[in-house]
């Protein structure tokens, strides 16, 4: 059986603190990460201030197999990310030759000028691979176990569709969901036990509200598809005992 | 002028983490937060693990004026962050007496079972105080400068509009918006040269990407009215000076 592989995720950019952009990322991700088998255990968002973005990006990246990062990478001067990588593993940032050559190609065949700020765009922490952005040209990239996308959820998505294949996976977290007509509060003491009774199963409830009544969504989450029903039985049943008038 | 008051916010839950919800706080607490004048500097998600909450709620308690944490609080086996809190601020977790008596007087008032399940949400860290939840009941609680709150976002919104009055504020960021037709390869130099020579703004630029085009909303911030007047006339007239044909 494949072991447990993990991700963090920084997600870097005053505009998402700020409320003015609301994040659209981190819930795509935590999608991908949960179909391919990586366990997602940390999202951190961060301000666009270089230390900041440093100390986040060396506190997870010891920690977890990989990090991904969205925001920072484009050419105006709020858009530090790469500096701030670099500077987290002791390396020189500076422009890569090929996303150079590249970019200055790009613009040279659209008759548009490649400025100091579409030039920034080619930098990179020396030694990071290429992480392909087939909506506009500049290229994330990779240096270690850190992955460094863009922030527009477009661009984002579609480099990480290209980094999905590179990453080894792990057991994927199988999933099953009990619908609940009833509130927490009823089926909490007997999901309890259930989850004592299964502990290689991880049961989580969670309560939804609407029309001033609550019902829950109960799931089971299991790395093998025997412990997978046999909690998602056990839950069904004690669902059914409680909302059948005795 | 009032001074700079500062928040970080902790979401708790594995639903987040595995895709399953999509939060929605965040974005409701970055909009508050900018319209009161307290700066979030950081948003964690962490999984439903009590280490990894003590951890994250010392880290960014000693840093910030103020925590806000959803999520977790909830009548069952998996809503562990009252004890963590507890646990983070070195006290005992227990019924809190009037929760308690509430909590009880609701359930009998409606004839309903008091179960244990139930009874775990009049539970908080030894000190606190509550904070009202008008939705259903079951109050939140603050304990230093640690607010913790529901995460069905209803009632995380109405506690926090308890909470917001007891907060001392700061300085407001000031924004003011110019739309820029123009991709920031364009206007990324010029925008640099405009931050340079007003220091007192924060300007932020954020790509966008429609139809196959890039365009630009700039963003100035600043605390005086004056200072966001002086950097938004200039970018303005960057825009306009690059976006006429010469």
């Amino acid at each position: 059986m494949p072991g447990i592989v993990t991700a963090a995720m920084l997600v870097i950019g005053d505009e998402i603190l700020s409320g003015r952009t609301k994040d659209r990322n981190i819930g795509h991700l935590a999608d991908i990460m949960t179909a391919i088998g990586i366990d997602l255990k940390e999202v951190r968002i961060v301000p666009d201030e270089e230390d900041e973005i440093v100390a986040a990006v060396n506190a997870v990246r010891a920690r977890y197999d990989y990090v991904f990062t969205t925001g920072g990478i484009g050419p105006t001067h709020d858009d530090i990310t790469a500096d701030a990588i670099a500077k987290a593993f002791g390396v020189a940032c500076e422009y890569d030759g090929r996303a150079y050559a590249m970019l200055e190609a790009h613009y040279a065949s659209r008759g548009v000028e490649f400025t100091d700020a579409r030039k920034r765009m080619a930098r990179m922490p020396v030694g990071a691979a290429h992480i392909d952005n087939p909506v506009s040209l500049a290229p994330g990239f990779r240096i270690g176990n850190v992955h460094v996308m863009a922030g527009v959820p477009a661009i984002f998505q579609a480099m990480l569709d290209n980094v999905v294949p590179t990453l080894k996976t792990g057991a994927k977290l199988l999933s099953a969901t009990v619908q609940c007509p009833l509130g927490e509060g009823t089926i909490g003491g007997p999901l309890t036990e259930i989850q004592k009774t299964h502990p290689d199963t991880i049961i989580g409830s969670y309560p939804k509200y609407l029309d001033g009544r609550f019902w829950t969504e109960l799931v089971v989450r299991a790395r093998t598809p025997e412990a997978l029903e046999a909690g998602r039985a056990a839950v069904a049943a004690m669902v059914a005992s409680l909302s059948t008038p005795a």
